[in-house]
């Protein structure tokens, strides 16, 4: 299972009951939060997202709609008693607005916090079954997007196949790599007879805010989901360059030239109150787009 | 008009839909919130409160169920194009974390904001048709209740009587506090006459978080409306006591010995979905007593 869950779908100012941004990415047993803006800690109960599953945060950039939940988050997982370490990827000086609000509510978290700056473009988590890349998005301030993508062997074992070749347990993880089993007596057990394609890799990537820039095309290049935000409808080009934000023709063009699977649209302007618009508009570029309306998940 | 409309009656975790501390008292045309919670921006969209007629903020103390949603309701205020000085009245330390948080997204308010470090007990506001106090409560870390007043002139004119004994208009406001009005051939026209029994001021205390403490009594003494924590019910007076927090009976009897008028009780413990043996256990020792059920609004 790979997927992503909305929380919050709105842009800076809460408005027609859209919250500001979050996203839960769920792969297999891994709980990753992107994003956290006011109100996340609710919006996760709502959602009956397992809070003490998330064990990696991703903050973009420290506009207030995009991290303001976050401390409210930190401290109630302390209060929940939370044990686990959490991972935090931000920019820099997050760390010190955290180190500030814990002190002066004079209050320990009884778990590790490890923050881990944003400084490079670049992989961030390295884990034996995915991955977690950080690049830059062009916006008022320093600002982070984030790509993950699944790790996989090439092979899968056919278990079938593999007992009625007497194929030894202990050899299964070269089968996945493509290698051939040579039996005792030197019989040669092809790779292709024991084992089955795997499905490719599947990947996510997060744009953030930014403005329209090409440079996001090659970073994310080919992935399955692209989200990126659309604050604008079309018509507001000018007033989405100038507070470097995107437009929904500008978010359909990078997915049509980076020519990924799908693209998912949001950080809406709390100035419309409808949506529809925002679909009709970026399909009419790219076919293949969804809304990320809150509560819904999309399978990556 | 005089009330308090509830934002927020929870405890530090947000929980069964209900939110952490946040109220909003309504004198007349003036509006003041006390403590902002995360997520009060929400509420007060909810419950239609005028957000841009709020000139005065007051947070208790630096746990964040009272003060996470105060620079998201801050920095909305200055998106909206507020132009209104804001005044807020908190434990000095907060203006290093408003700062900083401004400072990290680059953003200039469009407003001024006047920061009113809590320091001592005594008069914070003094305006000629209120005033606003805070005294010290006891809590885990440095902790501030707060009393608004109404002022009133003694008398109110009886507009039909000032015309039937020609009394000019300029004189109105000797007669309000009190004074005979003499005619030019010296007639004395009684001050009784011509004027009418202004009802007493009404007052509200709102007493943050607080352990059991006998010196809020003298404090509070014959307010109209008290609002008193109540986080645990009588059975978890340890916990509470532990946890520099209150139990139902302990503000019923501080409520008791202020000899107040009414009782309002809330910051519930997540551990609790029903409130109603709240009610039922503070209304065995102070018959005067309501929740604060969040949306509700109580006259003082």
């Amino acid at each position: 299972m790979f997927g992503v869950t909305i929380l919050g779908n709105n842009s800076a100012l809460p408005a027609f009951d859209r919250h500001p941004t979050a996203q839960v990415v769920t792969l297999n047993d891994h709980i990753f939060l992107i994003d956290c803006g006011e109100g996340t800690q609710m919006q996760i109960a709502r959602y009956k997202i397992k809070r003490s599953k998330i064990n990696h945060i991703f903050i973009s950039h420290l506009h207030g709609d995009h991290y303001f939940g976050l401390i409210g988050l930190i401290t109630s997982m302390g209060l929940l008693g939370r044990e686990n370490d959490l991972h935090l990827y931000a920019p820099k000086k997050l760390e010190d607005i955290i180190a500030l609000q814990l002190n002066v509510a004079a209050t320990t978290l009884p778990f590790k916090l490890h923050f881990h700056p944003l400084i490079e473009e670049g992989i961030i988590v390295n884990h034996h079954k995915y991955q977690v890349s950080c690049f830059a998005t062009k916006h008022r301030i320093p600002c982070w997007g984030f790509i993950i993508r699944e790790k996989k062997v090439p092979r899968k074992i056919d278990k079938e196949k593999v007992l009625q070749f007497e194929v030894p347990t202990a050899y299964y993880e070269n089968l996945k790599l493509g290698k051939d089993y040579e039996t005792k007596d030197g019989t040669i057990i092809k790779n292709e007879w024991v084992t089955i394609a795997n499905t490719p890799p599947k990947s996510y990537a997060f744009c953030a805010d930014t403005i329209y820039d090409e440079t996001l095309v090659d970073k994310v290049k080919e992935v399955n989901l692209l989200y990126h935000e659309t604050t604008y409808l079309k018509d507001l080009h000018e007033r989405a360059a100038l507070r470097f934000h995107s437009t929904t023709v500008q978010a359909a063009t990078i997915a049509t030239k980076a020519n990924v699977k799908t693209l998912l649209i949001g950080h809406f302007s709390s100035k419309y109150e409808e949506l529809e618009a925002f679909l009709n508009e970026a399909k009419a570029v790219f076919e293949n787009t969804a809304l990320a309306i809150e509560g819904n998940s999309f399978r990556i």
